[in-house]
């Protein structure tokens, strides 16, 4: 039996590799320049943007959203290993390593056991990286990325990891975790000491032209009713030029995280400013996407925030009753929460048509390896 | 001026011949059979059903939800032309005419001039049509596909234009409009000698073998919690099957009617067991398409209702407080009125990657008119 098994297996080996052969060839013929260049991807998580946030910019913007320019589209079932309704740090994790992890996990498996993130694997394969968020870049979001700690609050341990990351462009918040630390290590000058140009500098006067690392703020920086301006679109340029002039493919973490934040906050104006902001980001983005045909961009998010709602404006007419506005509507918070209900996927570039449908959270990852393994694997 | 216009269009339809020509004999070398044959449509309707009410069957229900099975997902933003939030009405005419119209108006566009619906087109092109609801057959849903009326509380008129609509196969509730009218006329008898085998017995009894019109109560059929049992199901198979042993292209709209009534009474478990009582309906409808590849469904809905959200699950703990539960969630209703976030589409079977991206709610009717005119405008 045991002969007939290993005879067996032999002939299928063969037959595979044959078929393998047909098809690079085939593939060669049409997609040169493809297999030439491993796939760049930029992954834009918009916290708690749910599918009543997105709408929100087809009713409160002045422009058409970005939003339409998509046509591979999916839902994501963000729930985390322990808990139904996840909170960042277990969504964020199931983006970067593949697996559902428990609450407050960052880079952690739900048995604490830290696990190669997408971004330290592309690392390995040559890849320059980044990381933009509006947190301190040591928030659950970024972290989850790069650092492997049993818990999101742990910042200087997650500021320690990230200083020894080699994570090639940094834009965020989060100084105070890097040199005003208990510990009294100043790992400002770890992080110049290992080459970065590092700007500290008010938000306002950001120079994006000489430096691959922007600390701005102590913790996080202002949401766009406190001044933040275009940080999010102009850092998201300046990102993609760096990659651009480095001539190496690229991964990239875009977070819109103040989204989560109105919906924390119950702020209508708020969320719909933050959601218009990420919407002009993701602008920034398409048009590159546009101009590099190897390059995937997908948007989701980590789970919804706030219970959030369209619903009817009511004004109170001339008879002392409530009347609907026809014409304008009003968002309403449920709650101060994350929700589970499930979150929308936008993906435009090579690759998307592999983030249709509807799917757990943590096979986002599985779907970006399959993307970047159909580029870059053969070389 | 008017010489140099003719010449124009005469070269222009000269050049697009030629073109149909080209693309005719490409198409003919691939896809013989099914130019042979012209598409037939399911389009199903979850009444109220945005994408919080989706996200319910991935947490309530037994088995693996069948809108798991889609790959061509889109948004649909479903405002009427006069008020932001639709109702029922102007939601289901935007898809039967392909125009947004006014709140109330059944089959009519702002102006109340009757448009030729999806259905009444395909039925001048041979097709043979159905009509599945849970609601009287003469309710805004299904009265926007065959009736032309200034507003939608106009049962008698509208069970009057059914009357002599000619649609194949019937389904649902409003005998009262048909036998017990104002104007004295039985339309019962009507539909009688217009061939249609009515079966009208209680619920339970229906025997779906002999029949090609239900009207299975006064006004609309109970809901799940009040003894429904599989009525959507098993009208929706028997239609199939009906359709099947016509042996000719067919347009169907089914109706998930009560996942608005859920949001309007803000009943958390009514809601919860519609959406799995339409999630098995797609399945019966999903094994149809599979083995029927010249077969196109559409799921979508008109509006969301109750601005629904899947949030946190507290329990009263040993400490007097209230703790969130890992492993339970609740359905909070914000309202009990319809919303306006964008609502899920659903596409599977022949031109479902027509209805992928992010579009207004009366494309959904061009999107049918392009993938039935890939298939039959060329016979």
């Amino acid at each position: 039996m045991n002969f007939g098994k290993i005879a067996l297996v032999g002939v299928l080996t063969s037959f595979a590799i044959g078929c393998t052969d047909i098809k690079n060839t085939e593939e060669a013929a049409t997609t040169d320049t493809e297999q030439e260049e491993p796939l760049s991807v930029i992954f834009m998580i918009g916290d708690g943007m749910g599918v009543p946030q997105v709408s929100s910019a087809f009713y409160f913007g002045e422009e058409t959203p970005n939003f339409k320019q998509f046509t591979s589209l999916g839902l994501s079932r963000t729930s985390s290993s322990d808990y139904l309704i996840t909170d960042s740090a277990a969504g964020a994790t199931a983006f970067s390593i593949g697996e559902k992890t428990y609450k407050r996990a960052i880079g952690v498996t739900t048995d604490t056991v830290a696990k190669p993130t997408i971004l330290e694997q592309l690392q390995d394969r040559g890849y320059a990286t980044g990381l933009i968020s509006l947190t301190a870049i040591t928030h659950a979001t970024p972290a989850a990325f790069y650092a492997h700690v049993p818990d999101r609050d742990m910042h200087e341990e997650i500021a320690m990891q990230l200083a020894n990351a080699n994570i090639d462009f940094l834009a965020g918040g989060g100084k105070k975790f890097f040199n005003k630390r208990t510990d009294g290590i100043n790992l400002m000058d770890t992080l110049i000491a290992k080459n970065y140009h590092i700007d500290t500098v008010d938000l306002g006067k950001v120079d994006y032209k000489k430096s691959n690392a922007f600390l701005l703020a102590e913790d996080e920086l202002p949401n766009k009713l406190k001044g933040r301006g275009d940080f999010l679109p102009d850092a998201t340029k300046k990102a993609l030029d760096y990659f651009d002039a480095k001539k190496k493919p690229f991964f990239m973490m875009v977070e819109g995280s103040f989204i989560d934040w109105g919906g924390h906050a119950k702020n209508d104006t708020m969320m719909i400013r933050e959601v218009l902001d990420f919407d002009k980001t993701i602008g920034v983005v398409l048009d590159y996407v546009e101009k590099h045909p190897n390059t995937l961009v997908v948007i989701t998010a980590d789970h919804e925030t706030g219970g959030v709602s369209l619903g009817k404006y009511y004004e109170m007419g001339a008879d002392g009753k409530q009347h609907e506005v026809k014409d304008k509507i009003q968002v309403y918070f449920q709650d101060n929460q994350h929700s589970t209900e499930l979150v929308p996927v936008f993906a435009k570039g090579k690759g998307e048509e592999l983030f249709r449908g509807v799917y757990e959270n943590n096979e986002i990852y599985h779907k970006f390896m399959q993307a970047l393994n159909n580029t870059t694997h053969e070389k």
